[in-house]
């Protein structure tokens, strides 16, 4: 089977062998995937990747000891968790110390025809769902996880910075529920301590440092964006005014596809650009250019 | 009458005219002040303080045109507000942003045989309670914030990073509200994720960056301790475990003057000195010292 490689900073597409599902696993071929930033940082080298990536997909079961998976259309949640530990026992296995998570830690990513997933991670996707948008279920899940952690109330303005994929899901999922969101670009100049709600999703340091700035007293900074390395905080600040930050990452798939499902989330304009799984090298290169939003690989 | 002064790095004891009560202040004779480490931060220059610094006190009052406050024994809360602003209509004058703060921000702080407040920021301190504790009560209330802001079960274990004044009282608070405190100070070696409950009280950078490493996913860190200048902190990690971070400032006297008449937290363990007030310089440095707990100015 074809599959996509990183190794030593370059994306290369190989024949490997077709993985064989463990006992609780699915087999599934991939019908689409989408390339997240996270896989642009795996390239540059973070956590010392080599290997498949990808962890946004669709796929069809064609091989689980659960037979009533197999034919079925589905997306995955992407940490596989122990089931063992103290996490895993109070239903945060997106926590478990020991997961291994689906193309980034320790277990082979979705950018392959074949690949395996735990059965218990798997959702069907609703028939009213196409496959171009149920692959933006992860991180549409990533953006619902704001709601699980912090209570809103609709009706409320937040400020979103970063105008990416992210911060656009983000801002569609806070919509969706009711609030005002407000789009900055990481360019834009906003008065100090003017929202009370504030999604980080600019992936920088100096992002999140505008951020915390342009949160009013007692107000809330949700981070959502994955920073590599230190950021400088103004501690200061946080205490003075009292803010809370509060780091958002993995996200519900129900909530996901159910405002697909419903399309109280469209998603469609947020894809820039298709390619074949074999011209991975191209579609990693186009993800990467500025003002790229979604890049699909399609089998 | 005699007030304390910083001028230029330096305290000193001058004589100055005594204030005079404004419609709606109190008049106040200092009976006892705490020197906190916002007064020796002051004198290293923060905030371009100069002037009369003293922000913990008890005292008695004088004059007030609401005579019924005459020969009171009070505390005083610090922030004195603009009453008409947003934030004082929602009843959070503590972030109003046209405030004045005693001895830190353009109001003379009470370091000085008298000085003004609101009447409106006055507590009546309870009999049982003796000057030397009532002292306590705005430290307090700052570790009382914490349980205003975050809601601890009782029963959970709580780390408190910095055995200082602050870690202390925070500790003793804790506990008396039903939590295990576990204190540490900076040089301690703490497992990493260990505590779903950490609080900040080194009033270091490197003691937050400690914190964040030292809590469990999906645990909160509280911000207690002003640092200056800009933190360094792993924000990869904060989204990654999910953490929250609750900056925290000043806080409710009547539940600290409280739990001083109950005897829930008793602090005289805590007075390192005491200093007749022309003796300031001597008593600065008493309580710049490694190790000093709290150094009172006694008149």
């Amino acid at each position: 089977m074809l599959a996509v490689r990183i190794e030593e900073g370059r994306v290369e597409v190989r024949r490997r062998p077709r993985p064989r599902a463990k006992p609780g696993e699915a087999l599934i071929r991939l019908l689409c995937g989408g390339i997240c930033n996270t896989d642009l940082e795996l390239l540059r080298g973070y956590y010392q990747f080599r290997g498949t990536p990808g962890h946004e997909f669709v796929g069809e079961v064609v091989a689980c000891d659960d037979r009533s998976w197999v034919g079925r259309r589905v997306v995955g949640e992407i940490n596989l968790a122990c089931e063992n530990c103290e996490w895993c026992r109070r239903g945060l296995g997106r926590h478990c110390p020991h997961r291994t998570v689906l193309g980034i830690v320790r277990h082979p990513g979705c950018f392959s025809e074949f690949f395996t997933l735990p059965a218990r991670n798997l959702h069907v996707v609703p028939d009213e769902v196409r496959t171009e948008a149920a692959v933006f279920t992860e991180p549409l899940a990533a953006a619902c996880e704001i709601l699980e952690q912090v209570s809103i109330p609709a009706g409320e303005e937040v400020a979103v910075r970063g105008p990416g994929k992210l911060g656009l899901l983000t801002a569609r999922v806070l919509e969706a529920h009711g609030c005002a969101a407000r789009l900055f670009s990481r360019h834009d100049s906003v008065p100090r301590a003017a929202f009370r709600w504030v999604v980080d999703a600019t992936g920088s340091a100096e992002g999140l440092r505008q951020c915390v700035e342009m949160t009013a007293p007692r107000g809330t900074v949700i981070v959502k964006s994955t920073v590599h390395g230190a950021v400088r905080l103004d501690a200061a600040q946080v205490v003075v005014n009292e803010i809370t930050l509060v780091g958002s990452r993995c996200g519900p798939f129900p909530r996901a596809l159910e405002l697909l499902r419903t399309g109280r989330v469209r998603v469609d304009d947020l894809i820039s650009a298709r390619y074949a799984l074999d011209s991975a090298p191209r579609a990693f290169r186009h993800a990467a250019r500025r003002g790229a939003l979604k890049v699909l690989l399609v089998c």
